[in-house]
């Protein structure tokens, strides 16, 4: 890489990895591991987005740290993340007799991240992969963690496994190419981290705001690096999320639910997560563990980010019926994690009527089905 | 359970559980790991030969237990140990809204064993699975160690996790029933654990081969309890199979030529298991690691134990093609596991001309097909 790097390791259950921060490791062969052998093989798991983008940059520097490379390119969008898609990249590795030494790139965002991790999970037993995310969203999220998978028709990650990548390159030069929704996404991520686990994080991005849009290379690497330390810091206590992990979901539940609700693919994840964390921190104050003062703040650098603050107008009982909120579930109560201040969390079992509060007051009432 | 038992403590990486060994398991509530809640769904993967014979009885005790039951029967055999069969469970188990706290109860032989365990390490990333084996084999090798999965059409066992059970519940009782084939079939895998890890065993086993044979209850308590101590002691040092744990290969890269050259099927697991130890123990003769006589002696043993020791006809080229021994793999080496004495053994790369030696020396010439 060149100018400023940065290097995170992530102590996971199974074997720690590093996490390569910075400019230009794409075309870095330093920042991949080196091949075992002659015959260690590199399946570079892409889309037909970002093949002709970066795939022939990746496999230039795969080549240079010693492996035989060879590219798996699938179709581009979330409708992929199924387990024919999986299957394709398994195939691949038996016809190229892949074997325990082989190891699958996954080079893509979120999406393509989850399922070349899936598969490395699944071939053999288990093989290394290492994540190349290139979107702002999968390098401050997915891409560390250890978690991949593919949808369920019925849900969202219902099928997958816990796989540690054994290395994380985060260029931050793809980051320039990306659409400006796309960017703002990945930045309601990063709000995250500040708002539920890291009050001096929270004040960084609130004061770096203009440099985050303005994607400067300095504020993003102190960003990323930042949100990913945090992360490392939690996975490394808490890799299949049995608690503590948990408080990384703040905002989802009400994120999942616009999602599904406006089709998956009309919002982005960080729009709903950016609405999901305003929800969440409203009720956060309505059962007064925070002032309403954090909510006006939280919506102030929601909105700076360039991301929408109110909830589209799917209509409350829908809302409640995508978060499970039925009377068939027992006890009538949902968990959610909950603000108690800036940058602390925990997870709570929260009344209906709260909830129903809380929709009441920030979703968009008979308006267009989105509002950005 | 009733009668002698005995419960043997498996330490893996992940979280440890427990074997249980005795007569009536099955019937025994107790056997099952309680439900934390009514609402925990249990789901029973069996197939149609075996769901007759156990599917109620074992869902009577985890009623009891206090677990929601629901089965999932697949059709019996290996071709069905394919995607399509886990994702059958996993539809069920989406229709039932299973959640992390659900429990898969494998009840079957080493193919239900490794599908519904390997379904449960795919669902919501990993939730809990039982393995209640139904056959000899299943009793003492797939059942316990948490290797999981399913078969490629170019490979055996390619897609897979390492999902360790939470609990192992063995039945002698269902042994009873076992064709005579298949349970000579399960005494190779029994021979195999003194042969290659226990010389006091191996002795045992020389002389209460009757017993086994007779499939006398006590006999075979101390036999499976044994055979499951040692893979429980090898498994809790190496459970991804980096290094030890390979020694537990003893005859298996023969046993798979034999298997794969003859069509799955033909001959069952344990029967090419046990040429392949005899073949394995020639080449270790072969190669002065031990005495011509340490080889007769496993020859009694296999034979008296109901077993075939003339590996089939299928020519010497074909069989060292099905090792992967061509003049393309790296070094025209393969790696065997070797005996070094009586219930001693190691991994070595050894040399084309040594295995030729040995299957001149132990394979049927132009007999029919089979030698049984």
């Amino acid at each position: 890489m060149k100018g400023r790097q940065t290097s995170i390791h992530v102590d996971a259950a199974q074997v720690g990895y590093d996490i390569l921060i910075g400019s230009g490791g794409l075309d870095d062969p330093a920042s991949f591991l080196r091949a075992n052998s002659a015959a260690s093989v590199a399946v570079v798991v892409t889309n037909d987005t970002l093949a002709p983008m970066y795939g022939r940059r990746v496999a230039r520097s795969l080549t240079s740290a010693g492996w035989r490379v060879e590219t798996v390119s699938l179709p581009d969008g979330e409708a992929y993340k199924v387990w024919s898609s999986v299957q394709l990249i398994l195939d691949a590795m038996v016809a190229l007799r892949c074997d325990r030494d082989s190891m699958v790139v996954a080079l893509g965002g979120g999406v393509v991240g989850d399922i070349a991790g899936f598969a490395a999970a699944c071939f053999m037993r288990g093989v290394r992969h290492t994540q190349v995310p290139t979107s702002l969203l999968a390098q401050v999220d997915s891409s560390v963690g250890g978690k991949t998978g593919i949808n369920h028709p019925q849900g969202k990650n219902l099928i997958g496994a816990i796989h540690p990548p054994c290395r994380v390159v985060i260029d931050l030069e793809v980051l320039s190419t990306l659409p400006e929704r796309e960017f703002a996404a990945g930045l309601a991520e990063i709000i995250k981290y500040g708002a539920a686990c890291d009050p001096g994080f929270l004040d960084w991005i609130e004061a770096n705001l203009e440099g985050l849009r303005k994607r400067s290379t300095p504020v993003l690497l102190e960003a990323v690096r930042r949100a990913c330390e945090i992360k490392a810091r939690i996975v490394a206590v808490d890799e299949r999320e049995l608690g503590l992990r948990a408080i990384l979901n703040f905002g989802h539940t009400f994120a999942h639910a616009i999602e599904t609700g406006l089709g998956h693919g009309q919002w982005l994840h960080g729009e709903a997560v950016g609405c999901g964390m305003l929800l969440a921190a409203d009720l956060s104050s309505r059962m007064g563990r925070i002032d309403a003062d954090l909510v006006r703040r939280l919506e102030t650098i929601v909105h700076a980010a360039g991301l929408p603050v109110h909830s589209p107008p799917l209509g409350i009982p829908r809302y409640l019926d995508l978060m499970g909120m039925d009377k068939k579930r027992q006890g009538g109560q949902i968990r959610f994690v909950l603000l108690d201040g800036p940058g602390r969390s925990s997870v709570a079992a929260v009344d209906l009527s709260w909830v129903v509060a809380s929709l009441e007051a920030r979703v968009v009432a008979g308006r267009g089905a989105t509002d950005l």
